[in-house]
Order: structure tokens, then sequence, then C-alpha cells
């Protein structure tokens, strides 16, 4: 902390004082349990993949729970649902944004993504509750599709800032599959009223995003919430190697263009690579296809993802450059982008409000880097953003034994609302 | 040819002046073709997987065809076909037995297998149209799951000469799927009535299979017949590579237990071993799975399926072994054999009978090695046995767009027909 934080945690400590605004944990436990019911399956897992009927049905109730607020609430072009408290004293235009989102991954948990949004709404319900004026609007909103259920993922917060790769949304995410525009026009809405959904970057105040950690590190050094100061950036390219199939009985080794065996040293100089790169940075091929895939037929293409994430963009564009250029040197490869997300870094200011105010909430925390993405990376680079997180028991995530306390809930959600009111205190 | 094989093409070509009995042709073609509607799919291909309900139809089909023309007609405990043509004037209690399969892989083409069947059973029509009498009792078999649909293929020819490994038809083929025994039981059978299909070698004088080639050496040679001399020997196995699945972001590389970078070097041994030990053996890796198959996940498991085809048995063994010792000393290693077929030498006699009646029909022929496994394997080591191959368009076969001509199917049926009755004067 420096000098200037610590005049910063003495005003908040004042305020504080003046007036406690405390939100309500049981409420939003209900809340979450409640959401929690939408797709849940016989194992207590969440099937909610982002325009299923179940994510519709999930869409429709925030949509009402928003309209017995009294808020303004629209669904725009990308699906993504937004909820304004409108100021009654407004002393700017820009809006403070809060939000996640509320599609899961089949097989999922309850909290991922859902905590976000519900928390996001139990500080507006507490605002109005106890008749806090701010001098902004403040926004809940939940993104469409951020768990990739049919392309990159972070789908809804990109269409927001403006972040799409032309075309990317009518590519299916697994050849023979449908793309998320099919999906969409199924549920009856415009494919070409996505790009209205995107707003100016000059419209949000700031963007503040809570989630679980879906890692250990809260839990093992036992802390209530974990600022994130920085976001991994992930890189992802399907490879195709082209061979020919033939029969497997009857083509000598030497007349074959088995495509497994061009691709497979890849699998391995993969993990060289980015352990020469830089030993914090991962990267991972965690699908491969063989085709045909009969026993006896030669393999005529093998077909896999590769993923690379790193706090530095530059590791990726390196092992990226490795894989073009050993591809370039051999004949029938193929690869090709399916999105470059850089590592993000998190405004400093943001960072410095979310610490004081969980400094002066006395909530043991510490500042970290997230290694997964998250819609607070599609606002990052162009609005202020902030994020924390909660501890998730054991870490487990996208798994129906995903879980959290429901007072490690009720403290990310008083950390929110304070850092909301701390905000109203500077403009 | 020696010069014994030149007194028996004189003799034969005596016999042949003496009573010429030449096959229908037409007719054959007619069996061919409504066969070949039963499991017809619109691109013209064959969906008849063995017990499948297509399946089913056809095997009732040919028992309706050889009720109709007055044979014995059985269907065994492995759901074989077996027709019997009784000698009126039996000089021996040995029967001469012909046949091969008719299921069909998916999208398969309409000869492969049928043909064998089907020309073997046009033999007996016309056998019986021109009322010869045989000094023995011929039989058309068509035997059950051929093709490998459940389980390592030729399932009813050596359940019919005791050669399945115990417990296989209760192993599914593919870890999740449902093994030969299920869908015997659910058309009804019995499992443990396909013991009941094994019959003594001692019963048969020979075997003898006709099929297409699957290649294309008799077309670019413009021959007519090949007369097969030995059947490679086929081994495959299921190699399972465990690992540990961890979230891909959030696991540092020298945390992780990644089954497809453990498994990936083999992919490459394999097709090397394979070389150095015999340029004209094979190796394939044809079907790999990772998961579970995320982007996102480390892989847990990479399991691949090791195929070795060769002439000589040994080659199989040494490069099988080399397989095992690499697994021995790494950690998650596992290898389950599917089946070890050794490769057949086929019998000297009947080699040479095919030759002489194939000379003296005038017919263009050469002796060949078969490349791909054949039911005709299952009786090589204890009865002798003969096989001859038609060509087949572009050698493609397991294919829609596999077909023959009229006249090399009606060659190859008059060949079968001539050698039971060259059989027949050495009785």
């Amino acid at each position: 902390m420096t000098r200037g934080d610590d005049i910063q945690l003495h005003t908040l400590i004042k305020e504080a004082r003046m007036q406690q605004v405390t939100i309500n944990s049981e409420r939003l436990w209900q809340s979450l349990m409640a959401l929690g019911k939408i797709g849940e399956q016989d194992n207590g897992g969440m099937y909610r993949p982002a325009l299923s009927p179940e994510d519709q049905q999930a869409r429709e109730w925030l949509v009402s729970q928003m309209e017995s607020m009294g808020l303004e609430v629209k669904v725009d072009g990308a699906l993504n649902v937004i909820g304004r408290l409108k100021s009654q004293s407004p002393k700017t235009e820009q809006v403070v944004a809060m939000g996640s989102h509320i599609d899961t991954v089949p097989n999922g948990g309850k909290f991922d993504g859902a905590y976000g949004v519900l928390a996001a709404l139990e500080c507006v319900k507490s605002l109005q509750e106890n008749q806090v004026t701010l001098p902004f609007d403040v926004e809940v909103i939940s993104f469409c599709d951020e768990e990739a259920a049919h392309n990159a993922g972070t789908v809804g917060s990109r269409a927001m800032m403006g972040r799409l790769l032309p075309g990317e949304l009518e590519k299916a995410k697994i050849k023979g599959e449908k793309p998320f525009r099919y999906f969409l026009e199924q549920l009856g809405h415009s494919f070409a009223a996505v790009e209205t959904a995107q707003r100016n970057a000059d419209e949000f105040l700031c963007f503040l995003e809570a989630h679980i950690e879906q890692g250990k590190v809260l839990e093992s050094r036992q802390q209530s919430i974990g600022v994130v100061t920085g976001i991994v950036g992930v890189y992802r390219y399907i490879v195709t190697v082209t061979g020919e199939a033939a029969h497997a009985g009857t083509t000598p080794m030497s007349m074959r263009k088995d495509a497994l065996v061009e691709a497979a040293p890849v699998f391995t100089l993969i993990p060289q690579w980015v352990h020469e790169q830089n030993p914090d940075m991962v990267g991972t091929i965690g699908q491969v296809t063989v085709l045909p895939g009969a026993s006896n037929v030669v393999p005529k293409e093998c077909r896999f993802l590769v993923e690379l994430r790193s706090q530095q963009s530059q590791d990726m564009q390196v092992v990226r450059d490795k894989l073009i250029n050993y591809a370039n040197l051999r004949h029938g490869w193929n690869i090709e982008t399916i999105y470059e997300k850089d590592s993000v870094v998190l405004d400093d200011h943001m960072i410095s409000c979310l610490s004081v105010v969980t400094e002066a909430a006395q909530l043991p925390y510490i500042t970290m880097a997230s290694g997964a993405g998250h819609d607070a990376q599609s606002f990052a680079p162009s609005v202020p953003t902030g994020m924390i997180f909660i501890p998730c028991l054991a870490g487990v995530s996208h798994n129906p034994k995903e879980w959290i306390t429901e007072e490690d809930a009720s403290n990310g959600c008083q950390v929110l609302m304070d850092a909301v009111r701390h905000l109203a205190t500077q403009v």
C-alpha cells in the first residue's frame, strides 16, 4: 500500500461510518440456488451451454428478476442481458458496469459466471433498498457465450467491445457441428443484429467482475479475496495435417502419406518450445481427431487443437511462429487461427480501489493473476477494468462438484458494493 | 506348371469336353443386385454391419434362397448360415465347403463377401440344374461378422474352427460400446450356443473362398483371376496411456502428466520399427482417442490402436515385443491384445487345382498373396483351403464405389464350379 492508499483507506473508513450498507447474503444465496435450478442435472451439475433452451430459460429468468426490480432492461443483439439502475442525480453520463455470464460448460457448476452476475444484482438490490443515491447509472450485465459453447468464448463481451473477428460466429467450433449463428437464428434472433451490441468504450466509467477463482490459491493461502492484476492471453489454433487414406493391409509403408505419423512430432515439440520460451507459460494439445479413424485405414487427416497461454503475449507469438515455420517447411499442413486473445493488465486504479475496500472490510486478500480467460478481458484494453476472485472448494470448477461457501459469496459481493460506493466519492 | 499339372490339365480338358457345365452369369448378377438392395443407402453404399437389422434381413433372405433350392439349411449358434447339397451317391463323408460373408462395413460396397457367398450358391444352382452327381456333399456357408463390426472379425469362421479367444465376444471393440454378445442376445439368440457352432476339421474335404481382390494388382496387370497362395497375419492391440487431467490454463508444464505427450513418440516409432524389421511388412495406427478431448484440459488418457501385418508372423512378434518393452520402461502404459492372427499359407493342392481349372478355362491368372484377412484364414491351418480373387474396379473396396464387372463375376464363379468338379474326379 502506498501513502495515497492510506489516505484513501482513511476516507473510506470515515464514509463507511457515515452510512454502512450491507448486502443481503441470504438473498444472494437464494438467487444462486434459484438460478442453479435452471439446467440442473441429476448429479447436481449444470447443463446450460450458450443458446441452449436452458440458457434461454436462464436469460428469461434474469430479465424477469431485473424487471421486478424496476431496472431498465435490454437484451442486446448478442443476447447480452443488461439491467440499468438510473441515477437520481447523475454527475456523469458514464456508467459503472458489473457482470459476468450465466452460461455454463456441459456438466459444469452453479457458480462459474453466475456468481458474478448475481453478486452484481444483489449490489443493486441493496443500493435500492437502502435508497443510496449514486452520481452515475449502474449496469448489471450477463454476457452471452463466455464458455465457448460455439466459438472462442467471451462472445457477448467481445461483441459489446467490438472485438469479434470477422466471420468467427459463422464458423463451427468443430467441423460438422453448427456455428453460433445457427443457434442464434434457431432462437429467432437476427444474426445481423449481433453488431448492434457494440458500444463505445467511453460509455463506461469502469467495468467490474466478480468470479470464483477456479484454482486453489486462495483456499490454500486462506484468503477471502483475490484482487486480479492481469489475465493471461490465450492463443488457439486448429492444425490440420492432410495425408492420403489407403488400405492398411495392401499399402506398403514406402507408399504411404500417413497424416498421423506426419503430425505426431509436433505433439512433443509444442511442450518443448513452450518450456524453452518461458517456464511460466503453458501449451496444450487437448483435442486430436484422426480420420477416417478406422483401424485398417491409413489416416488421411490428423486435426488437432493447439492452445497457448501466457502473461506475455510475446511468448505466445514466438511459439506460434515456430509452429508456423515448422509447418511451412512441410507438405499438407494448414494452421487456422481460432483466436488470439492477448494477455491483459487490469487497471491500476481499479486494483487499488478493490484493494482498499477489501482492506477496510478487514478481509484477508492477495493480488494475483488469472490463468483463465474472463469477460473482463474484453473490456480491459479500453475501459478501466477490475476483477476479484473468491475461493472455490478445492479449486474445482467446470464440474458438478464446483462449490463456494455462503460466507465467501457474501464477502465478494460486499467488496463489489463497497467498490461502487467508493467510486461514487471520486466522481 | 509341373509335368503333373500338365497331365491334370489334359485330364480336365477331356472331362470338360464330356460334360460342360456353365454357370448362369445373369442369374448370379441378379442375386448380387438383389442382396445389394438389403441395407442399401442413398449413395449406393451398403449398411449391413454384423447383427444389425439389415444383416439379419440379409440372413433371412439367404435362408429362403437356400430353402427354395431344397438345400438342408441351418443357422448355427454363431449365426453362420449353412446350406448343404446332399450327394446322391457319396464316396466320402467329408464335405466340400465354399463361402464367405454377407455382412459389410458401414458405408461399404455390394461385393466384398457377398460375391463369395452368391458365387458359391450359383455353383450349387448350376450343379442342380445340370443334374451333376458329385461324390461328396457341398456346403455354401455365409459366415457371421467377418468385418469386425463388434470384435476382431472373422467371428463366424473362427467359431466354426474353434479359434475364438476366451471372452473376446464379451469385450466391446471400443470402450463404452456394446460387445458381440449384447447384439446376439438382442436378436434373441443364446450366447452359450456360440460354441455349438464349432465343427471338427475332419468334416471338411476342403474349403474354397472366392472374393474381390480389394486391391489394384489384377486390374493393373489385366488378369481375370488371382489364385491366393497365402494370407498375411494381422496383430492388433489397444494401447492406453494414462495421465492426469488438469486445467490447461492453471497447471504449469512441470506439474503435468499429459497422456498425449507421453504417447506421441510411439506414433513415429511404430513405422520406424516396422521398416527396420521388414520393408514388406506394414504397421498402422489408424485410431487415436484423446480424453477428455477438450481444448482447455490436459489429456488424461490417450488410447490408440496398433495394427501389424506381415507374411511372416515373426515380424509382427518382433515389433510387438519392441512396443511392449518400450511400454514396460514407462509409467501408465497398458497394452491389450485384440487378437493375433498368424499369417497362413494356403494348401498346395488347392492352389494347383484352382490354377489348372483357370488355365483350362483360358483365363489369364496369377498367383498372389492376400494383404487382407478373410474367412479362409480360419480354415487354412487345419483344412485344405483355397482362395481366388477377382478384380475390382480401381482396387476400391469398403466404399460405395466398390464395383466388379459381370464378366469377372462370371469367370470367378465358373472357376469355383470347375474346381469342385475337378475335385470330384479325385475322390
